[in-house]
């Protein structure tokens, strides 16, 4: 046994273990107190790594936050790839819908908050997760235009925005995102997609 | 003309360039430094009003802000009334992103901001300007439908929702509402709510 635990790369598991155990501090943080309260010392604190070891993994505060944001919220938005691109696109929303509900929800309403007064941090939120995540979802789309479920004309960037957006009016002005009010949406967006019946 | 001087209630005009004059300096304040750095004190400074006349029309700090907001944003606000809803509703969405880029643009983003942390804050703009533009919005919607311009099944709610909200989306994280976009954004709305053709 001896000899297995030498011939694995010397510490890489335990890395694994901290870097997860330092985003999911740094998460933890960020859902609690938002942008303006959240420092390396009180990821260090909480996830009980050395704060010189967080500096050499993460270059800054900012890029350790986001990092803790996407790695925590990644698994819960993972796309579904069904039979159906409408349905998918339908269970998209929900799961954002559900995301915005929890404590991913309020670490974007202190990331837009904090980032009316700091253009960089709305620029890191850009580049982190919406313009990565718009790329994703126009893939679908894309994919239900090749199948002919949607039509071919159709403008697939003002299709996402008028799925996703409201959800973000809603979530700031405290108006709440159920599940019946998100399938409306869905329902009279994707409405206006459909390829014309043959 | 002194008898119609007297004839005149007493004291009406210099009331009416009082209140303007007040509701002016609030909505320059607020432009300037948000909700958090708006004062009645710094209202009295600029407007050249007594604090104890400002606090004798309006209730409170927040009555005052949304007012200003409100008086200087009506105007430019105006829903168009023309031959065509969907023209109407065109116009009024260029309307309300040529707001957004300007000195309102960047009160409702401080609200929002200020909001997050402050529920009431969040109640004052949904009840001051959020559900009041709407209800003026539903009413043109529905003219449309009653015009047989729009689809009788149409869901008015959301077709609101999916042009309006991508642009507090927009503003909120940066991206710029320019009229060519706007136009794209209420050419897709618009094409999945007109009526089928007879």
């Amino acid at each position: 046994m001896q000899s297995l635990a030498i011939a694995r790369p010397p510490g890489r598991p335990r890395c694994d273990a901290t870097r997860k155990a330092v985003l999911a501090a740094a998460y933890d943080l960020l859902a609690e107190g938002g942008l303006s309260r959240f420092t390396v010392e009180g990821v260090a604190a909480r996830s009980g790594v050395a704060r010189s070891t967080i500096y050499r993994w993460w270059p800054s505060k900012g890029a350790l936050a986001m990092e803790g944001f996407l790695e925590a919220t990644a698994a819960d938005l993972a796309l579904p790839a069904s039979e159906s691109v409408i349905a998918d696109l339908q269970a998209s929303l929900r799961l954002f819908a559900r995301l915005v509900r929890g404590k991913a929800g309020r670490i974007i309403r202190c990331i837009i908050a904090e980032g009316q007064g700091d253009p960089e941090t709305i620029d890191a939120f850009l580049t982190g997760f919406v313009i990565p995540r718009r790329a994703e979802l126009r893939a679908v789309v894309e994919r239900g235009i090749e199948r002919g479920e949607l039509r071919a004309d159709l403008d697939v960037e003002m299709a996402l925005y008028s799925l996703f957006a409201p959800l973000y009016q809603r979530m700031l002005l405290n108006e709440g995102v159920d599940d019946d009010w998100v399938d409306r949406l869905s329902g009279f967006v994707l409405a206006g997609c459909l390829a014309p019946k043959r």
